[in-house]
């Protein structure tokens, strides 16, 4: 048996939104490995074995997957949403660059996923409908300093923001930071969406304009889009539309 | 019959991108309104009418749709990719926003796809994987300067950057200008990607060292993403893994 490692998006939460990509390559698999919730997604069948860890060891999880394509497995990392943007596939290509030479010829494969800003973004019309940035906002990998020197160049850049994990548990006076920054840097009531488990029983969406935004708004589930100085607002019986419109006038 | 929009994302091209979501609106349809190409990616049925249309009238389209879905028909709009990047979902909202007040309480839902950025990075392993933006290089719709502006605070918050519509045929120059200033701003060697058509069967993927280059890599099927300057490459047997890690040193 010729053993791979595919990384694979499980999206937001809703199966609906599972691609048909992903769901043969889960049907192929010897194992499947990944993060507690996301395992718990996967429904088992004879001859899959399901590996679930904790958060926080993905290099560890990431090596594992990779000696066992190399002893001949199939194997799924589950990651939700895409697994290239904030989730496994960088942590795995970490783990082939620094680990044995023989891995970097396994055949490893990424599938791609709907990610929690375009699941979002669809939510609530199209915020991202122009030039925009992703930014994680979690300073477990990187210094402070960093993230607020990209929020002000977005920021002057006029881009639209996803924020991914905007408030971590270990430090989240971040968030509170964030938003001082945006109103600092723009100086307008442009809208904030707050979209907590999107596509999950426990959905809940929430539009506010910038200075009304707050910290508590936030929580590990939620993602966080910040409009661009021209991204308009619909208001309409219900939740209102929030869409960055296509052109910049001259 | 109660009428709806559904703005839906066909992904970059191969039928397993396509969501379940999508899918299931397509069944339920009873018009399919999007560009001639991606309209020909539907299957017809009976008591489906198919609205092909050309490039560059994307708010007719959007008025269409709207008009049908508030006389009752239940009317797909159909982007390539994830219909909230670049694509028709900020079209319908400005027809919506223009137009009669009837039209903002109609029943309109996006349903995310998965973007062409998305899909090219996962072909090569995680360029995305770190802070990243997604910029429009075409300049039909907004300024050449502040695309320029852009370019350049986004190397210096040094994002990743993923180019959509890298070489528009009315203004080739552009992305000849786009690859000067990168050259000038970064002044270094980080991996540029041209994945053409990507998941498609005329799919070329090409991975050079900024400095290589040049303006006819791209076409108008082509997405472009530029590495940050701590993408890394990895070289192995074949195509090389590219992939930006998920730290920052402090």
């Amino acid at each position: 048996m010729t053993g791979w490692v595919q990384i694979a998006g499980l999206g937001p939460g809703d199966d609906a939104l599972i691609t048909p990509e992903v769901t043969a390559a889960l049907a192929e698999a010897t194992d499947v490995i990944g993060y507690i919730p996301y395992v718990a997604r996967i429904a088992p069948h004879d001859g899959l074995t399901l590996h679930a860890t904790d958060n926080r060891v993905e290099l560890d999880r990431s090596r594992h997957a990779l000696e066992l394509a190399a002893a001949g497995r199939r194997v799924v990392v589950v990651s939700s949403g895409d697994p290239g943007v904030f989730a496994m596939a960088a942590a795995v290509f970490e783990a082939v660059e620094a680990g044995p030479e023989t891995w970097r010829n396994l055949d490893i494969r990424v599938l791609p996923g709907i990610t929690a800003m375009l699941a979002a973004a669809a939510r609530v019309g199209a915020p991202l409908g122009h030039d925009f940035c992703a930014i994680n906002l979690s300073d477990n990998l990187k210094p402070w300093a960093l993230i607020e020197k990209r929020l002000r160049l977005a920021v002057e850049a006029d881009f639209a923001m996803a924020f991914y994990n905007p408030r971590s548990k270990s430090r989240p006076e971040g968030f509170a930071r964030t938003l001082d920054i945006l109103n600092d840097a723009c100086g307008d009531a442009r809208p904030v969406i707050f979209a907590r488990a999107v596509s999950t029983p426990d959905e809940v969406i929430r539009t506010v304009p910038l200075p009304e935004a707050r910290p508590e708004m936030a929580d590990m589930r939620t993602m966080v889009i910040v409009g661009s100085s021209q991204t308009r607002v619909i208001e309409r019986d219900g939740a209102p539309i929030v869409y960055t419109p296509r052109s910049v006038p001259e």
